[in-house]
């Protein structure tokens, strides 16, 4: 269980988690998505609370907003803390807030303790983690390591504005990107709730991540023919939705089967399912939907596809109908945790007595980025029934203020241990 | 093959049957839904066929456009003929069309040959056969059997208007709706499109309808848990599209045995399945789906509707879901079409030389509410590729006007037979 004597001060942590988490669209609490009013009006409260800290704030040309303590000894890089503070639509307190404000309140218990490290000290809110209207996640953090390109900045939201104007208007300069690019930071640590019911069952204080899941989504239709309800005998039906109620069902046979074969964690999800015409006198013409499979071992995914193809395909056979799509909509790669980093994570939750254990992430993470510029991890606390992404998302104060003690503690930790390590391989 | 020596005038009829269809909303043919300014211009070109052939033309309190020739032994009775001139929106040219086509033509026919009947005859363009947007169809042959109660009228469509209103807007009057209920009706037949395609296969001429199916609606609903897709282990969720997934391809798989079993017509149908919340990264939380079976044999329906309930509900316990509503929709019963008028309309065939089968009706028609006060009985002819409310529903002039015959000469047969018989129990 969480413990009250932390090297930090849980009440100040909270009370900025708290008062960040106002700052929403009030008809639709909690709402603060990227490039909008509400979140500008957050990154200047951000950086008043980063000022005041003694960080040193800026905003890179990502739109990334940075806080900043030189380290002692500069030439050794940056150890970097942080997470995102836009959310979804009607979201909740804690996704990625919990993270930016464990990165201040990390900054804060250094000072408040005298310590001053060798290492520089930065603290980040990436830009727009959170899908927005421009159809992109992760744009900071892809810009921070030199995944943000062109035809990313291209992308235009529904009103018609580019994702590249919408980048300068919060600050940043799509036309300077490179200079976002960063090549001096040595490890980034980041705090998130779980958004998952694994610590929560096993009353546990935090997870140590072991990787971030790569996720693939694939986009499947049938087209077969849209028939009288009542006139069309049975034998000489097109229907593409029986077709795609097969689907489903094997979606979940198949990923049953491989999450089942061993210890790597596979997932898969049919979300979205539109029938057309969508009349109950009218033979479904027309079915698509989107499969989501996420794992932490590629090999599964590719398995997973190779079936789901077989499956689909039999399944479109025996309705008489045609699979008239089979397209990866997007796949991004597993990524794992770099093991020095979890160490230090794992020997601070030991040292402060605080029960835990290793999980996979299932969720994408700015973490995921930041890995292909520097040793990356994460901490986990619980979150209450596994709820994010609405706004009965909660995690108490006392179990945020233990995964930031953890992160604390690994900062300080790895801030010596770094200085013995070569850098981890690109 | 549908004969040339036909005694009407083919030509005659398909010139009104693409008259009327030309009185359609311009940017989306062929439309002409009941309650319209257009449905009204097509019931005055209609009513000025009617008067052109003699007929004396009335509405009647139930909104029924009747065309009448009085008999020469009145005493017997109504030996009546129709369909409906309302159309679905974007629907064909033939459905309900090409029925009250017949009737005009029949009445021309038997002036142009001199016949004059014993019974009365009546042409009828029913009210509102297809469903409106005050969410109730076959109005008027509902209205003209006692089938339309106070409930039904009080119905409102989405600008506000009460059925009520409605139907006194285009010639009824709701509050001597019981005048509209017929007693002197000793006959009814209807010529209709297939909206199939047994004929077409089979290359036949005509089908003698059997029955016309009983359609039973049932509304399915599964409440589980909309969990993020990533952070969800897969024995943790409540999924309710996998439950939904699952239960309809039960519909499927019990639908089949059931029509296999034995002569009697059997067909079910998802054509609606709506997921909520519908985002490819999250669980679904609630799914609903509406079944629409169809039969002649109501043992049928009995059974499906046990197996169904019984395969849904361990649909839900698979996928740790709540079976949140099982509920039926709409029940109407099937109706056997009348021995002595389905005799009637094969001798006629035969006597044309024309290809014929027995057929039963998977979709509802007025001729199955006329059942309740009179002798009822159809004629189907073909239509291309079984495409109906569409604006590709197409049927050959030949092939109407022989459908048109057989229903002219089962008039004339009647006329005498049904002198010899007793009325039809009710």
């Amino acid at each position: 269980m969480a413990k009250s004597n932390l090297p930090l001060d849980a009440n100040r942590l909270w009370t900025d988690v708290m008062a960040l988490a106002e700052i929403t669209d009030p008809t639709r609490p909690f709402t603060r998505r990227s490039f909008t009013a509400l979140f500008l009006e957050g990154r200047n409260w951000l950086a008043q609370r980063f000022a005041e800290a003694g960080l040193t704030t800026r905003i890179d040309t990502a739109g990334n907003l940075i806080g900043r303590i030189e380290g002692r000894r500069p030439e050794l890089g940056v150890i970097a803390v942080g997470s995102h503070s836009d959310t979804v639509p009607a979201g909740g307190r804690f996704d990625g807030i919990a993270g930016v404000a464990t990165g201040l309140e990390v900054a804060r218990a250094l000072r408040d303790s005298g310590v001053r490290l060798d290492h520089t000290l930065e603290v980040i809110d990436f830009l727009a983690e959170e899908p927005s209207e421009y159809g992109l996640s992760c744009v900071g953090s892809r810009g921070m390591t030199g995944s943000l390109d062109d035809k990313m900045l291209d992308l235009v939201e529904p009103g018609g504005e580019a994702l590249r104007e919408a980048l300068r208007r919060v600050g940043g300069d799509p036309a300077r990107l490179r200079q976002a690019k960063r090549d001096d930071v040595r490890a980034f640590l980041e705090l998130h709730i779980e958004q998952g019911i694994v610590l929560e069952s096993q009353s546990l204080d935090v997870g140590v991540v072991t990787s971030i899941v790569g996720i693939r989504r694939i986009e499947i239709a049938f087209d077969g023919e849209a028939d009288h309800a009542g006139t069309t005998p049975l034998h000489l039906r097109h229907d593409a939705l029986v077709a795609a109620a097969s689907t489903v069902v094997a979606v979940r046979r198949i990923a049953e089967r491989l999450d089942g074969e061993g210890d790597d964690y596979f997932v898969a999800t049919v979300g979205i399912l539109a029938v057309e015409p969508s009349a109950s006198n009218i033979v479904p013409g027309r079915c698509r939907l989107v499969v989501d499979a996420r794992t932490t071992n590629p090999a599964l995914t590719e398995r997973f596809v190779e079936a789901l193809s077989t499956e689909s395909e039999d399944a479109a056979k025996a309705a008489r109908v045609r699979r008239s799509s089979f397209t990866t909509l997007s796949d991004g790669p597993p990524v794992a945790c770099d093991p020095e980093l979890r160490a230090a994570l794992s020997q601070a939750a030991r040292d402060l007595g605080l029960g835990q254990t290793d999980l996979p992430s299932g969720a994408g993470h700015d973490a995921a980025f930041m890995s292909r510029i520097c040793r990356s991890a994460m901490v986990f606390v619980p979150c209450r029934a596994g709820k994010s992404h609405a706004p009965e998302e909660w995690a108490e104060k006392d179990e945020i203020a233990a995964g930031a003690a953890v992160i604390l503690q690994a900062v300080k930790a790895l801030d010596i241990s770094l200085q013995k390590t070569m850098p981890a391989a690109e």
